[in-house]
């Protein structure tokens, strides 16, 4: 899009780069820099936010370093695996499916590995690093273990590789938190790792990487209907059914309202779909890149019902999944009562039953890349981040004109006032026309300079990111005004007396 | 204090409770529930807000999970150990200086391993859980190890035993972002670890545990003196300096501006502790049981030049250190720069040298259980916790007076409208008495109630959570009365018609 190098301004301007630089760094892994890291916190409060307080979640905070036992429960130790190929010659190792699609060019969907050592046989594939021979393909488990505890007590620990089970383990402790009412929801954010064969997209593809994952507990008998549903089955998206990908077509456009009328998904999780691409757009996610796909029967985990992902169309790195809604049913909480024999049954109203599950697993990392790519503008010589006000790293700078005549004392004094009003402000010194450079490139939606009639009027220009546009605002009505345009209660135009 | 059973609420509240129970628990591990995982997260944001927006520090997230190369430079790999002994009979492993302090009740500290070994066989100290013979103690390493990659290409991958060492690696990248003046201030939240061999005490010592470190880069000429000195040094503390301690004194209460001038701690250090004194009061840690607490020179790391604690008296704990601020000179950078070959050079104006850093360290989990227990209040029969409305879980709760009449609509829309305005607001109903009740327990320091009168009147009550005083708000003005009461700028007297 556009032209521009978005990797090489998001390394340039710090948003994010590849980890441990000067040790050479290390694969899958990538840091945050300051404006990266302001506009991951960002997103994540937007995803948060609308759980907590609008769809009523629990928020939770669980260890990412768990001891194993869990994780044989939910199926993980037996069956988290990538099949991993090594070169005889040279060692790299490589995904065995994805060599074998490099090289055949057709999907590998649902072969076993016995299948995949056959192809890759007589297809002949090479080392891609060397050209030396490769071993033989074997199943590699991708969760990252260690030991917890000294000595002889030591016992095998996880690092985990979803937050979902941490959400599922103290789940009876959350339904009486909860006031033993379903459904219920509980939300988790943090840190989950899975150990790739061999990462290679950035953002995309990480070893260790960030999630949201919100878990809603039903009665099986009443997961269908969504009270909200009205609220959203207006909403025109793009839709990929398993039907469609069976006949091998594209999809179309749906309204959010015939996907459960055409019994392709149910309330819940067409409700949650629709929340999901709203949040999105929210953080400044093109719309037209993203649609809707359902899971096929054989892709599906096989003890969810239904799956569904919100995929973004990237320039760099093709479809990625942002958010995986599935039906969970009550596997994993049943995996659970049988492995640690405690019940996870609930009783309500004399009626007894394990909860049925619908996840809505977000990472965090991929809408914070999409957010960016989705974002970058060329406006001539001119290159900016139109992120929306709402996630954006700053929502507005404050700058002196100059750095003299006592301007950047109240410069400096506007800027407290609007931290201390809430907003995400930064202040900077230099030259007036590199310092809105400089906010361009940050995706900072307005920018103030106080100025010398600062000291007559009292007032402060506040300039528009998008269209350039200068407004003159008393400094006494600056956060008011400032937070009904970033509301949209009010157009920037109209916000002050419009100068130019 | 006040002989409520701090740690009995807390679980049954859902602040925190010891992770994986339904799989025996882990010792070293706490999940936090819905009102400790905001409790937390409000407490971070203080920190942070605090560090980026007052001290201009940037904001970095690195990995948890590295290489071990970095923690080779560091020392970690080599010094990050503390002493295990086992018995021999149950193969239970205890800190081997703790149980000799527990014997012979004389302070360990600096004794060396030897030492330890020959003390333990004359005192002849027994297995804690089962009185069989001890082995032989030896320094175990505290560091969670795991490998990073499959098969022969694996390297070893350690878990962060603290921030620090994953915002120095990328310092020259920060150091361009920061346009190359120093000093300069970064900070990073998130998880840390160590291996405890033993740990017994609850938030306080986990396995996992959160911090927020912030990194100032000096030049090591200019590393004293702090411009906004001024604005702490009438601050009246609790100081025990290393002096203080040689000669077995308690300390005593001392002006921040006389710590600097009676030459115990330079400008900045001095500044570094205000600031941290005055966050944790923020947080509701009751300001009479904090001090400052100066490293004695045999107990300072030895690369570090200055080191000085805040530590809180604990009810349950004894003495918890919430932060330590250190002067780490340039002895990281260093070493990185040696064992990465990559410079930590900077060039200002002609002058080339490797930074200087002051550290400030937070544990994060420490303070929130600190926050917990300073703010329980018994008050008859009332059970409440005093959380100022910056950190509290929930800043306003509100409930319709009864479950019929159209009030729960209402009721509804004022919620919303508290969480538009950004309130961390909830919604509940039921016996108003039992929400009351339960909000106090939750610390929520305000509640609302829409009742039949708000049909007429267009207001609601508003009731403080402290006094149990109760006023009459329109609902129009309702966010800005509530903002400006938690602001401090009207007293929640003022803030509408006082009833009863």
């Amino acid at each position: 899009m556009s032209g521009v190098n978005v990797l090489d301004i998001a390394r340039r301007r710090g948003f994010f780069w590849p980890s441990f630089e000067i040790y050479g760094s290390c694969a899958g892994f990538y840091t945050y820099g300051p404006l990266g890291a302001l506009l991951k916190l960002r997103i994540e409060k937007l995803i948060r936010d609308h759980y907590v307080n609008k769809e009523r979640c629990l928020l939770v905070e669980a260890p990412i370093l768990t001891p194993e036992e869990p994780w044989v429960a939910s199926g993980h130790v037996e069956s988290f695996t990538d099949m991993n190929v090594e070169c005889t010659k040279c060692g790299e190792p490589h995904r065995a499916d994805h060599i074998l699609e490099e090289k055949t060019k057709k999907s590998t969907e649902g072969m076993s590995l016995e299948k995949i050592v056959k192809e890759l046989q007589k297809v002949g594939v090479k080392c891609v690093k060397c050209g030396g021979a490769l071993g033989e393909p074997y199943d590699y488990n991708l969760m990252f273990k260690t030991y917890i505890g000294p000595g002889k007590s030591k016992i095998t620990g996880c690092l985990r590789p979803e937050t979902a089970q941490t959400t599922y383990m103290p789940f009876k402790r959350l339904f009486e938190l909860g006031r033993k009412k379903l459904p219920m929801g509980v939300i988790q954010l943090g840190k989950s790792y899975r150990n790739e064969i061999s990462p290679r997209q950035g953002l995309v593809r990480l070893r260790e990487f960030s999630q949201a994952e919100a878990q809603f507990f039903f009665d099986p008998d009443d997961k269908e209907k969504n009270p909200k549903f009205d609220q959203v089955k207006r909403k025109k998206v793009m839709v990929v059914t398993k039907g469609d990908q069976v006949k091998n077509k594209e999809g179309g456009m749906m309204l959010i309202g015939d996907v459960v009328k055409k019994k392709h998904a149910s309330e819940w999780i067409a409700y949650l779909l629709a929340v999901s691409m709203d949040l999105f757009q929210k953080m400044g996610i093109d719309g037209k890149r993203l649609r809707l796909r359902q899971h096929k029967d054989d892709e599906r985990s096989f003890y969810s019902s239904d799956t569904w992902d919100v995929e973004y169309m990237s320039d760099t790195f093709g479809k990625i999944e942002l958010v995986g809604i599935a039906d969970r049913t009550n596997y994993d909480l049943t995996r659970h009562q049988e492995t640690s024999k405690q019940s996870m049954e609930v009783n309500i109203e004399g009626k007894k039953f394990v909860p049925h599950v619908i996840e809505v697993a977000y990472g965090i990392d991929r809408p914070v890349y999409s957010a960016i790519e989705s974002s970058v503008r060329k406006d001539g010589d001119r290159v900016y981040f139109s992120f929306p006000p709402t996630v954006s790293p700053y929502q507005v700078a404050v700058f002196p004109l100059v750095k003299k005549d006592g301007l950047p004392k109240m410069a400096r004094d506007v800027y407290d006032s609007l931290n201390d009003a809430g907003f995400y402000a930064l202040y900077d010194e230099g030259f007036i026309g590199k310092l809105y450079y400089r906010q361009d490139e940050a995706g900072t939606p307005f920018c103030v300079t106080v100025d010398y009639d600062t000291k007559k009027d009292q007032a402060v220009t506040l300039r528009d990111r998008d269209n350039q546009k200068q407004v003159r605002v008393k400094i006494k009505d600056l956060a008011d005004v400032l937070g009904k345009v970033i509301n949209g209660q009010i157009k920037f135009e109209k916000a002050g007396k419009l100068l130019k």
